[in-house]
């Protein structure tokens, strides 16, 4: 019907977005990933063009300048920004267009495309939260104590994304999202094209 | 998570919405019918209480002067509206509440409760209207024309409300107007409770 949604999706550290998405993705074909290009070196295991891009500054530099990039933010010496023309590509081929990003960047996606769709994912509580960093066992109590920390700063503008998925059932989650996603190619004015046409249709009857 | 979804439902004669809402009402189990009254006679097979509660004037202006109507409008002579206590009740325990019911009504509604959601069901074109009207075989020409000439007035404003349901398959119809309805209850704006809750969790930690 309508062409392809920016989903911006962002949460708390811990909520368990990234395997939401990644599961999203692998059960239905209609969504697309945009992969942020950024200037920080590569973790071991992380691989050009499937975490992020790796540029260098001077290139990043280039992509501001050509209006290559939807958004970009400086975080920590480091730039990170939104590649525009895969997205644009996948969106005008109906595709959604899934984008993980932090609330500054969210906001100025919204600022810049109205249409986007901003999701936030959050456990059922904080205290769920603790739960899960300390199960996974694989953390010190200082970084958990550090992202605990980081919640509240998360938190700070929650109220301003369109929906709140609550990540308590991951395959529920999942399938919460690909309908909130679904749901939302049926808003009015995703579809004026749509309105104006069963309107001036409704003429040749009047 | 949230209560529930007031969902008004309107759309052009002849594009199926009477059926859709029985069979969304038949398959879901989380919803209620909310029933107008109507000072207008019953027609041969319509039951009180079922199709419409029918009321003398007199008990109906009772209903008006005792605010026991969320809204109510005058038409060729009747009066219709909308009882509050099954509506509030419904909604209270839960329940998302259908009401099928004209544009000048959803617009009050939509005034007088904004939380409300406002869904408009549409054949995909004028042509598949009339194509319908005539393929019932029950109706003279000089009703489908009527109703064709009122599709017009009925287009009208329908780009006031909230999603817009394109009736092609019903089954899928039905479908998608329950994971509209479902994943409204995700929207932020209905779950500020949650927000402040989670916020005022994460300090605890900062």
């Amino acid at each position: 019907m309508s062409k392809g949604i920016l989903v911006v999706v962002s949460g708390f550290s811990g909520a368990g977005k990234g395997t939401v998405m990644k599961r999203l993705l692998e059960q239905y074909d209609n969504y697309a990933l945009s992969i942020s290009v950024t200037t920080r070196n590569p973790r071991p295991g992380e691989e050009d063009g499937r975490e992020y891009f790796f540029r260098s500054g001077e290139e990043f530099e280039r992509l501001i300048r050509e209006d290559a990039l939807i958004e970009y933010a400086r975080y920590v010496e480091n730039y990170y920004g939104t590649p525009r023309s895969y997205v644009e590509e996948q969106l005008n081929a109906g595709k959604d267009v899934i984008l993980e990003i932090e609330i500054q960047g969210a906001m100025k996606i919204k600022e810049k495309l109205p249409e986007s769709l901003l999701v936030f994912v959050t456990p059922p509580s904080v205290e769920e939260l603790k739960n899960r960093l300390e199960g996974r066992g694989t953390e010190t109590p200082e970084v958990i104590s550090s992202r605990l920390a980081r919640a509240e700063e998360e938190a700070e503008g929650m109220e301003n994304y369109d929906y709140l998925l609550i990540n308590d059932d991951l395959e529920e989650c999942v399938e919460t999202l690909h309908h909130i996603i679904q749901s939302e190619h049926y808003r009015t004015h995703r579809n004026l094209k749509f309105v104006n046409r069963i309107k001036s249709e409704t003429k040749v009857f009047a």
